[in-house]
Formats: structure tokens, sequence, C-alpha cells
């Protein structure tokens, strides 16, 4: 009988990993709350592999502690692995897993509903009527349908994005460097991203964050858009010059802008600074605009998403265990 | 040389009623931001027809007033004609029209929007945003694609509301008791209510008010749905038993709720509170839940539904005066 150790289950993830348990009779799971550190490493005495998730480092010492309990099959219920010494756990000979896609649709969709709020002006609305004010003049809408939604990169989520919006009845066009056939084929691409910002009322950025991209979408971007654009980063903080993007919309030229990535979120998303002294006066002025939405990178945050982190790592981490090849294995080097 | 007066144009009227001018060089427009009354009448001295809308009455007075300047041609920018002395508009040999339709879109986009912000909790994670709690946890979010949505009422509103959900990805389930023949053939029907209530996870109403489906949703109702349903009521206030529904969003039966019609919205809906005692707790209550999006009747107000009522109402008052048939008059007796 196998047995698979899980740290740090949030309350959110216990139904999906009961769910993965009650199908598979074979395999003892237990799991706690805590982080994996040197100290709680114990915690997975007699656990053949271990399913873990935490911004915390994966230091060697850690990495050590497990080993120390004959613990090397390790599997990770996210995407990112560079909080992990790799030296020691080649060294140490570790197998690691981890689940690089969980749901396109969670950060689509997030993406979609917050563009469209924009156009609608939701956030007015609600504080109008949070303070009693029940006119709906002059708070008008744009609809979805009239507008031309511009997307840049076309992989997984980019794509999801692009029917959703079609949904609604707006037209889209879209740019990448590396273009799908089936999308080139169907007329979707414009020629260069001038083109797009020259056409699009809605620019939603679909594409990682590399060198040559950082701050694509800069001041020479913005004045190429349309007036009264509507700007949407769903993707990665440093594709975006935060500073050009509050120019922009205190000279008008930005309808609105949805930040669900910041370029210096590291240190400051995922925590609560409601008792403290909030440590970003720049983020808190985009907060706090009428005609801004930010949330803390949680567009991939969807039952959905969660559910196929913890199935699809215990999933990797039975392989593991059982000596077949993971559907994800983390390259170790 | 036609001439047509306007009343009680808004500021978001304005560019529509420029447009609608000069496209029509030989007629000439004139307009006032006041409500049509017996005072404000001879502001339409000379005028061959007049185009309004308003909440305020079209009393016996004020078509008399009209008249009196020799004003019998009168064109509505809105739906609504029960505010109309219409024994008196007979009797004075008025000719009327209306613009039944001004936008299907804005109110299915209005629906899907405040629905799927229930599903992805926006209402929690803005107010966290608000007083600097950047956790994402726990408040996660339901995809819209796993969802399957309910839609009573097939006509434009229902119809456009079920495609914007298909493109999220989401199943469409509908019941009518007049079908749609397109919509029969594809499969979309369920044979009786209990049907839809038993198998939605989103129930959205898109039926007109009648005597028949006065409280159609009730507390049997409510009890027939799906464990953390979301109901969405953007059509009419009476459909819905507003105490049941707070019934079941207090024990916990819905998981949310949209409202932009409220049964007791009359004289409570677009007036500003915010500096007097707020005139209805139980729409208060309602206000300040966290899974609870209200909307002061605002869901047709976009530019596109803004720019149909003025161009269509124009369009209705130049066929009367000219003596064509109009497109959408208006039966009076």
């Amino acid at each position: 009988m196998s047995k698979i150790f899980a740290f740090s289950i949030r309350k959110d993830e216990e139904p999906y990993l009961k769910e993965w348990a009650a199908a598979h009779p074979n395999v003892t799971v237990d799991y706690t709350d805590q982080l994996l550190t040197p100290a709680t490493a114990k915690l997975a005495q007699g656990a053949d592999g271990v399913v873990v998730y935490q911004q915390l480092d994966y230091t060697s010492e850690t990495l050590q502690a497990l080993a120390d309990q004959g613990v090397t099959k390790m599997s990770l219920r996210n995407v990112g692995v560079d909080n992990i010494d790799m030296a020691k756990a080649k060294e140490l000979g570790f197998s690691i897993t981890n689940v690089p896609v969980y749901s396109p649709n969670a950060i689509a969709e997030h993406a979609a509903i917050q563009a469209a709020r924009i156009l609608r002006q939701t956030k007015r609305l609600d504080a109008k009527m949070a303070r009693g004010d029940l006119h709906w003049a002059p708070t008008i809408g744009r609809e979805v349908r009239d507008q031309t939604v511009g997307v840049i990169g076309t992989g997984h989520i980019g794509r999801v994005f692009m029917q959703i919006m079609e949904g609604f009845g707006a037209k889209v066009i879209a740019y990448d460097v590396f273009k799908n056939p089936e999308l080139a084929a169907q007329g979707y691409y414009v020629d260069s991203l001038d083109d797009l910002y020259k056409q699009a009322d809605v620019v939603s950025l679909h594409v990682p964050a590399m060198k040559s991209n950082y701050h694509m979408i800069n001041s020479q971007a913005l004045a190429k858009m349309k007036d009264d654009a509507v700007l949407v980063n769903v993707s990665r903080g440093p594709l975006v010059d935060t500073d050009a993007v509050i120019q922009a919309l205190d000279n008008g030229k930005l309808f609105g802008f949805v930040m669900d990535t910041y370029e210096d979120e590291v240190g400051v998303f995922n925590a609560d600074w409601s008792a403290k002294a909030f440590p970003d006066a720049r983020l808190k002025n985009l907060i706090d605009r009428p005609n801004v939405l930010v949330t803390p990178h949680t567009a991939f945050y969807t039952t959905h998403a969660v559910r196929n982190m913890v199935v699809k790592a215990f999933d990797n981490n039975l392989a593991l265990v059982e000596g077949r090849p993971a559907e994800t294995p983390v390259k170790i080097e």
C-alpha cells in the first residue's frame, strides 16, 4: 500500500484531496495545513511521496530533511519551480513533477468579466449603490458587442478569451509572433502590434514575460491606441509600464484598466495590509480609481483550477511512487 | 422645412440627437433638458412634432397644452406608455409612437456579467482590495464554463444571454411557454420549470411580468433549486418574492443574487438617497450583502441603447410629421 503525504493543504483544496483519496482506496493519503520546512518534513515519515505548494523556498535543508525521511518523490500542485534548490535536488536523487496548466478558462474568464465591467462602469455603479445614490445616469455602459477586442498572445488562455468575447458578439483581432494556423486561416491576425493598437477598443495581454517584451505597454504603445481604449493585463506584471498607464488614465487616453498582475507584486500581493501601512502608494492609487479593477493575481483561483492542481499533483505523485512515467515531470539540472 | 422639438434630453443623448440632426439637414431640430409639463409645452411652439421621454405623467393638461401649440404628433424614446392619458390623447387626435426594443444585448450582457461576478465573488474581492487585504484565498471563483445555466424566457434578450453563456462554455438549458422552433430543434428546452430548477446552477429570468407569473420565484421554487444556485433577475421586479430570496440567502440555499429590477422600485430607484434617510430597509439589506449585486434598473442603459432610443424616436416622429407610417406606432384607445 502506497502512502502520499501532502503539505500546506488549504480548506478549499480538502474536498478535491478527499475526492482523489476516495478514488484511490489502495493509497493512504494524509496531509497537513503546515508549510514544508526542515522542521515539518518529519510529518512525511513513512510516506512514499509528497505533494506540495508554497511560495516558501524548498531549500537545501528542506530537501535534505525530506530525504532523511526516505522521501525523494515530490509533486508540486503549481507550475513554478524557481524556489527549489535544484542542485541539491539532483544530488539527493529527487524526482519532481509540477502542474503546468490548471485552467486556462479561469484566467480567460477573469479577463473577460473584468474587461466587461470596465466597459459597463460597474465599479462606479457599485459605489453609487453603496452610498445610496440610485440614479442610473450618467453611469452609462458600453456594450461588449460594439467593441473591437485586440488579443495579444493566442495560446490556451488567449484563445479561450477570444471565444468568450465572440460569444458577446465583439469583433476579435489578434497578434502573436507564433501564429496559430487555424486562427490564421480564419483571418484573426493583424500584421503588427501597431495595427492592433490602431483598431482595438480593448487590448488584452496573454503572453509570457520575457526580456524582449519588458514594458511592451509603455507610453509609446499607449499613444498608438484608440482614445478610450481599455487595457487588460492578467498575464505578467512586467509587460506593463505602470507609470505610463497611470499617465494614460490621468489624461483620459485610457477608459479603464484591468490589472491582475503587477510589476512590483512580490511581497505585496497575497498579504493583508489592512491593519498596517500600505506598502505601495502607486498600487493604492490604482486600487482606489473608479475605472481601474485591481485583483491580487487571483485570476487563476477557481474551484476548477484548484481541483486540477490537487488531482493532477496526486496523479503525478502516484506515478512517481509506482515507478511509472509522470505526465508532467520537472527537469532537474 | 419640418421642425421637431425634443424634451428632457440628457447629456448622454445629445451626441445622438446631433448625429440625427446632421443626417437630416432638411429638418430643424431643437431641444431642452426640461421635462414636458403644461408650462414647458410652449417651448414646442412652431414644431410639427415632439420627441419625449419621462417618468412624469403625460396628463390631460400636458396633452392639451401641446395641442394648443398645434402639436399632436408625439414620439416616445422609451417603450412604456402607461403614463399617458390615452382618452385625452384620442380626444385631441394625437398620433403617438414608442421604441419597443432598443438593445436586447444591453440587458443580456448585464445579466451575464453580473451572474459571472457572483460566481467569481468579485464583490468580496473588491471589498478586500479596498481595505488593503490582498489575500486571494479563500475568495475562490466558480468558472462560468462549469455551470448549467437555466434561462426562463427565450425572447430577444434570453437568446442573446444564451449565446453569451455558451461563449463562456457553459451548458445552457431553457424553459418557455412559447417555444422557439429553432431552439426546440437544437434541444435546449426542458419540459418544466421544475426540471430547470433541478438542473440549473444559474437561473436567469427573461420574461415579462404578468398576473400569472407574479412571485413565480417564491419559497417553493427556491426550494426546488440546486444548493448554491445563483438567481438573476434583470427582467421585472414582481417576478421575484424578495422576502423568500432573502431567506434563501440567509440559509445559504442561494450562492448569490443579481437584481436589476425590484418589486418595490417605483419611487426608490433613480433617486439619490445619499443625503436622506434610505427609504427601503429591505433593499438596503440586499445592497449591503457581499453576494448580492443590486443595480437600479440600469441594465438597459448603454450607449448602443441610448443611440437607438434617440434615433428611432426621431425617425418615428419624422414619419408622423411627413404623413408616412411610423415603424412602431402606439395604439390609442
